[in-house]
């Protein structure tokens, strides 16, 4: 991945960021799993109550609160790339043709039962 | 951001995606953001019963595992950015402008106290 | 607690299961949250797609299947609280008794936003 | 379950708390699932940083935090057994039943990898 690229400069801020606090120490990556799970835990809170609709359209000052806990589950899960030295960009790309093989659009359209029910 | 960054080209393949198969509909925020926390509820069975030290030599078959649920995390938290209209590296940005101020290295050097327990 | 109360009763049989296993070495508290929260994510799995309305109505076969997720999650809940030595009854009544006169019931009335917002 | 269980007791407290409310419009099992699963999250944010030992021998102030978490916790899945009509004493003692056949305790005695592992 090209410095240049986002997620790269990201990763090298967060490095930075961590090794001037000594932090590192506690970054294993069961840690940050767990770390990363808190936050989705915070995401879930803002929706929980929500109808879908509702969900669509958040006010200004909720939406800024979302944008932060998925900021902190973006940062968390490029910490965790970084110590298990994992490309997240890669993973994806991955997961997308497995996806693609798994889900054929002609047999699931518009059906969203879970993968273990296609079985 | 440019069309030729890692994260926005994810962004469009997966919106494809789910075009392709009539899963929009599927896609509120509420519905991606428990489909998040599902994944990382898979992420975290990976690393419970393994010591700190453990969870950084996995070997190769739990390492690509890890990998592919990592990728989920990113794919719901993509699609969720796209659904409001949030930017990911932008939300990145700020949250850590934020924690340069809560957490100044100065202050917390080797100390990963929870953030309330500063106050 | 009396040993009739069908926690306890619970507790004890999930403890001997652990011990006769030797798993007590994994049981720490913090692995034991994880392992929760690895189950919390399985649960969502079978929500994630569903309306609200779908949720109420399971078939047959999905309903066990979210009844022995739910299992999972109570069972390493009465682990959790075996080994802190908390009582999840008292905890429970506790909590009762915070949330009623934080919510105090004329005040809110059909209305849950979630607590911080009540400021 | 006689209704002088402990947890029928909550159960009873908790639909009358609902009630009061008019909260009861919001506790879809949908909802519930996410609600629970939110507070799965504070909780682990209690345990991120700590050492399995640590863990162990947490002081009377973070102790009584745990607690009250595993109580929003345990409330949620009381809740959600109400709306789902489940029996949460019943679908433990089967999961009980499910795991002494998966995990037979001369054959894993000392090893906690997980299930699919063992297939």
């Amino acid at each position: 991945m090209a410095t240049t690229d986002s997620i790269e400069q990201l990763n090298q801020k967060l490095l930075a960021f961590a090794q001037q606090r000594d932090w590192e120490q506690f970054h294993s990556p069961k840690n940050l799993a767990m770390a990363l799970a808190g936050e989705t835990g915070e995401l879930l809170e803002h929706f929980q109550w929500l109808s879908q609709q509702q969900s669509y359209a958040l006010d200004a000052e909720k939406k800024q609160a979302v944008a932060l806990e998925m900021a902190d589950i973006f940062i968390y899960l490029i910490r965790l790339s970084e110590r298990l030295d994992i490309d997240l960009i890669d993973a994806a790309n991955q997961k997308i043709t497995i996806n693609q093989q798994r889900y054929p659009h002609e047999k699931v359209k518009g059906d969203a039962r879970r993968t273990e029910e296609y079985k």
